[in-house]
């Protein structure tokens, strides 16, 4: 590994600061994508993209554009989930639909799209062109279609762990895997390494979709960029909230199923009175136990992995833990 | 010319009718999907790309999944569109936002606009593609541009008619231009022709957007798919409103402006005490010499345009036509 993780994120925060809309007209357009893009996130799509292109000793400023894209991109679906879910804060600052209204959040989340492709096709390696550009709209589309099915089982009282699961990989994993393809294929891997580091992406999705989950209810709040319990108040079908209704007694599954509903309540009391069910029935520990397997599930595909140089792949495991550590 | 108009919007009809998200998961994705590209619409900008390909002799069938792409990303705007200028109805139907929710309409305009790229890249032409995405994405982002400045609009009292122009133009007419200008290259015209072509689309759609603008008022409401005096009821800075607010007196200046956030009056008295000012002021006529000033220039460029065979530019004029005279 020639590039360690600080320095493909540096490398991106480098390119994200020459993306320069400020002072773009009309400034409603502009300025919500620069606002989006200046929340400081960690940059973990980007990054993967770079590292995957790194592990095949790619040309890292080539795949760069195809990174800023992944990352423009991703927070994109941010500007718009955080419509749909009706989210008031987004990384400890007010979500763009607050700080400007909704059709500000709609319109230049649409344009931040049109923005990623462009990104995209900024490309030097005009000959994979097609190819990324068909990895992109594939994902992105998962990535829709997940979002999709999260509404869908707000409203659901039967959502099974396997619907969830599938959910989230669609959500979630797809796009961590698709920014894992799309750096390989700048780096020129063949055919079956891109099938590899794609199987290690999903199952480091699922593992830090859960874990996300997890950060929710658990986290500590001094850390956490947003409010904790947001998925107990919108009624999301978490793996917590799924595996407590699997393990609850009649009397508990109908409190679970209807406190997001319940107007007489308090968010405090919901929040707290969710949590006490969770800990009681240990669904914490059956969420930690999960985060856990599919993490090491991502490990051994990436230990099958063939590359002459071994020591290649430690950023990547790195940037795995980070990923599955972080506001622990 | 060896296509018609009618038979270009045929074939767009046919292939249309083969993209068949029928059916798929999950369906308050795809369904929306489904039902806005089957509203039943003039399948105007596709026709452009498939004529100004047939204008230099191009394959049409090469050309034709570009001109979906252009439909699909022109009715996600639609979509959108509506979402945020809260109309609840589209070609006489209920928009996707009330058929469903704003949620799933923010998200299933999404995917169309993932959709557009995805027919883009099915192109045969690979060697044009790259030129494709590029005309595509500029004239999508002017699009957002465009839309966000009619809102801005919406909250000033001193936009003035340049300021509208140049608004329009970005909102309506590029799309126009760039579906020509697509096509175009589909065809392999020289670099000049596609920059004349591109001006006839420009004028033609400031014509067509000033057009729409009078229909919204003085249109036949037997014919017209949507409620009259939409713009009225929104506080739309229109051509007519902006020549009205140019030509009246202090007082008539006022009413005009306070009229759409007026609490107290019917939408009924509204649009008629609007439309009374309207007529006193001339602003129709006012319109419709701009419409037959931009059409005449519209058709200027043709005229310029280089063509060994000149009947080949009566189906484009004929289109213009279409364009300018429907529901009248």
């Amino acid at each position: 590994m020639r590039y360690t993780l600080e320095q493909c994120c540096a490398l991106v925060e480098e390119q994200l600061a020459q993306v320069d809309f400020a002072g773009k007209q009309p400034a409603n357009l502009y300025d919500p994508v620069v606002y989006a893009l200046g929340g400081g996130g960690k940059r973990i799509r980007p990054a993967l993209t770079l590292m995957a292109c790194d592990l095949f000793g790619g040309d890292m400023q080539a795949a760069l554009t195809s990174a800023v894209a992944v990352e423009i991109f991703h927070n994109f679906t941010l500007v718009h989930d955080d419509v749909m879910d009706n989210a008031d804060v987004r990384r400890g600052r007010p979500a763009v639909h607050k700080r400007w209204s909704e059709s500000v959040a709609i319109l230049s989340g649409d344009a931040m799209q049109v923005l990623a492709y462009q990104y995209l096709c900024r490309t030097a390696q005009t000959e994979i062109l097609p190819d990324v550009l068909r990895i992109f709209s594939e994902t992105t589309l998962k990535v829709c279609e997940g979002q999709q099915y999260d509404m869908d089982f707000e409203r659901r009282q039967d959502v099974s762990i396997e619907e969830y699961l599938y959910m989230i990989r669609l959500k979630t994993a797809e796009l961590l895997a698709g920014s894992l393809k799309i750096g390989a294929l700048c780096g020129g891997a063949p055919a079956p390494d891109i099938d590899r580091l794609y199987a290690f992406g999903i199952a480091l999705g699922l593992s830090f979709q859960i874990r996300d989950d997890l950060l929710d209810v658990y986290a500590d709040p001094a850390v956490f960029g947003k409010r904790l319990g947001g998925d107990i108040l919108s009624g999301k079908k978490t793996f917590l909230l799924l595996t407590a209704l699997k393990r609850a007694d009649e009397a508990t599954r109908k409190t679970l199923l209807h406190i997001a509903a319940d107007k007489t309540m308090a968010d405090e009391d919901k929040t707290a009175t969710v949590k006490a069910i969770y800990d009681a029935l240990k669904v914490d520990k059956a969420a930690e136990q999960m985060v856990e397997t599919y993490c090491k599930e991502a490990i051994e595909h990436l230990d099958m992995l063939p590359l002459q140089d071994e020591t290649r792949k430690d950023e990547l495991k790195k940037l795995a833990t980070v990923l599955l550590k972080r506001n622990k």
